[in-house]
């Protein structure tokens, strides 16, 4: 924007188009976002996104806050979209959003990335190639081994479409790091695709990952742990006296909130197959008292549990409710130990509840 | 700068704020400040050290560089200052820089990190303890561990004056984060200390190197590192027909420079004792003609000996006289090999010159 400018009006053209900057996300998107935003010095913008959509960021949300940033003369340059969010996995709507930022004429540019942290790992199973249909429109994608991986922390993959990009932002390459190879150009300089200058080498442990299960190995894994979400979702949906699944299982992920009915004191219990089982995803139709008292219900279980240190819970805040998280995506995980976690939830929430 | 002030006008004085602060460091700083500022979307500005001073960064050449920062009404709010620079392993002059920075009125802070990533182990030494006088006065201080102090890479020890600084600037707590323990303010979030959000277990490798080592067993294994450079040294500058040390030996580190004498062919060399010994850390008194030659021929050996790949050497370039940098202080290291590097390097350069 500062092309044909010089001296100091160039420099308040950079300055102002600095400071109108925006990074944008959806409320989902993973805290590391609105931290890169603060280390850079630029605003970021949260997308609020629906429980309608599963949490997952729409166009008409995208183009809602794009709207609102050329209201405030704020120029969105960057955009995080995530394939599996952190709180219940949502894969955001990547066709709608494509078309948007295709679309936009003013910004010129909104720079892509994919945060696929975790289910970016689902990738390698065939049923989920479909999520890689616009992947030629992203400018960067990342997945994190170490999550789902069967690799060690850590093992962050960045793939960047140009790089260019991000080479030309991060080289500095003083006289000590001056090379014949590099100036070569035909040697790949990863000191200029991230922040620190050296790293470690972490090929060797995704080599022997590779080499230890094989690609099919992996995928029987991953497969295995998909089923055992699903697995667990059907025993929680059994026990829709207790428990409410938030949104549906997705990569191994089921998130559970506790939804006690009103009813007899447990020696009354029907069996299992009267109490019936709940739809997933609809919010309780609470008033806010009602589902205040229902987020002390589902903390209380989580922090009992934690505490009792037999099973390690995460939980989550979604659009005002408190959630339970439920991941059986573990090289470990077997139908044995989700059985004991479930067992360990209904015990526990039925001593909070009664 | 903006207390008091609200809304528009509020965010005009951030920004024009923000436009103006400089990053500062001496030029012989690591590229880590200059690409930490170039992250952080702030100037950077390398200040001219002079030979005079060994390149280090005096109070005269600091006060001068916020000097001229206040004629282009620059912000200056952090500054690198150097325990061991990169390039000649060069101790600022940390009593003259606390004293200019507590004298200045404006601007109010300058945020004072002490960036002892090499030599910064030295500190172990009794002999160095000297350089710690002045510590009280810094924001911030980094050591590598994984540069001398016997352990693998990486271990970064970041030491913070007052932690608040740093994890209020850094911290973010999305709901799947926050927890009891953290809440209570009894437990140290170490993810507000770093860009990423997890970190790896690096404590345990650190233990198990002062286990192994002990701290008298550390001590001796860099006082032998340090007297090896002198030993280095000392051959160095008994071939003073071919080398000029550039700067004095500094923790195990000697900086060289080709500067062959006109003399007669090697077959007439006279016997070492009649060479004589050339005075350290002069600058050749050359035209810029000559010193041009005497950069091709460093660089010639340099590149020479690192393809033949017996010895692998790095460079530098200081104040435009192309050098060599030989360190002593790997674990490995011995008088043996020490020599020999010393032969490869003169046989090298008898072949290059001759």
């Amino acid at each position: 924007m500062a092309e044909g400018a010089e001296g100091k009006e160039r420099e308040d053209i950079i300055n102002d188009t600095k400071n109108r900057l925006v990074a944008l996300g959806s409320d989902q998107a993973h805290s590391s976002t609105a931290k890169a935003a603060l280390i850079a010095g630029v605003r970021y913008k949260a997308i609020s996104v629906s429980m309608k959509n599963n949490l997952a960021l729409t166009g008409e949300a995208l183009q809602l806050a794009l709207n609102e940033c050329a209201d405030e003369d704020l120029l969105p340059f960057y955009l995080t979209a995530n394939l599996g969010t952190t709180g219940t996995c949502a894969v955001d709507c990547f066709e709608e959003i494509k078309d948007i930022l295709a679309s936009e004429i003013i910004p010129p540019m909104v720079w892509l990335h994919i945060d696929a942290a975790y289910a970016g790992s689902a990738l390698v199973l065939e049923e989920y190639a479909h999520l890689t249909t616009h992947f030629a429109h992203f400018d960067s994608f990342d997945v994190n081994m170490h999550k789902w991986l069967l690799t060690n922390f850590d093992a962050s993959c960045l793939f960047v479409r140009r790089r260019l990009d991000l080479t030309s932002a991060l080289n500095i390459t003083p006289s000590f790091l001056q090379n014949p190879h590099s100036d070569s150009g035909l040697v790949t300089d990863y000191r200029d695709w991230q922040i620190p200058l050296g790293r470690r080498f972490r090929a060797l442990k995704i080599w022997f990952v590779l080499r230890t299960y094989g690609v099919n190995g992996i995928k029987a894994i991953l497969r295995k742990h998909i089923a055992l979400g699903e697995t667990f979702a059907g025993w929680i949906r059994g026990r829709a006296d207790l428990f409410r699944i938030l949104t549906p299982p997705a990569f191994a992920l089921t998130v559970i909130t506790l939804a006690p009915q009103k009813r007899p004191r447990p020696r009354d219990y029907p069996s299992d197959s009267e109490v019936g089982v709940a739809p997933d995803n609809v919010l309780p139709a609470t008033k806010s008292d009602e589902q205040e008292r229902l987020n002390e219900l589902t903390k209380k279980v989580y922090e009992r549990i934690n505490e009792a240190g037999e099973l390690y819970l995460t939980s989550s805040l979604i659009r005002g409710v408190y959630a339970i998280r439920v991941v059986s995506a573990n090289e470990k995980a077997n139908e044995d130990s989700l059985r004991k976690a479930f067992e360990i939830l209904v015990r526990t929430s039925e001593d909070v509840i009664y």
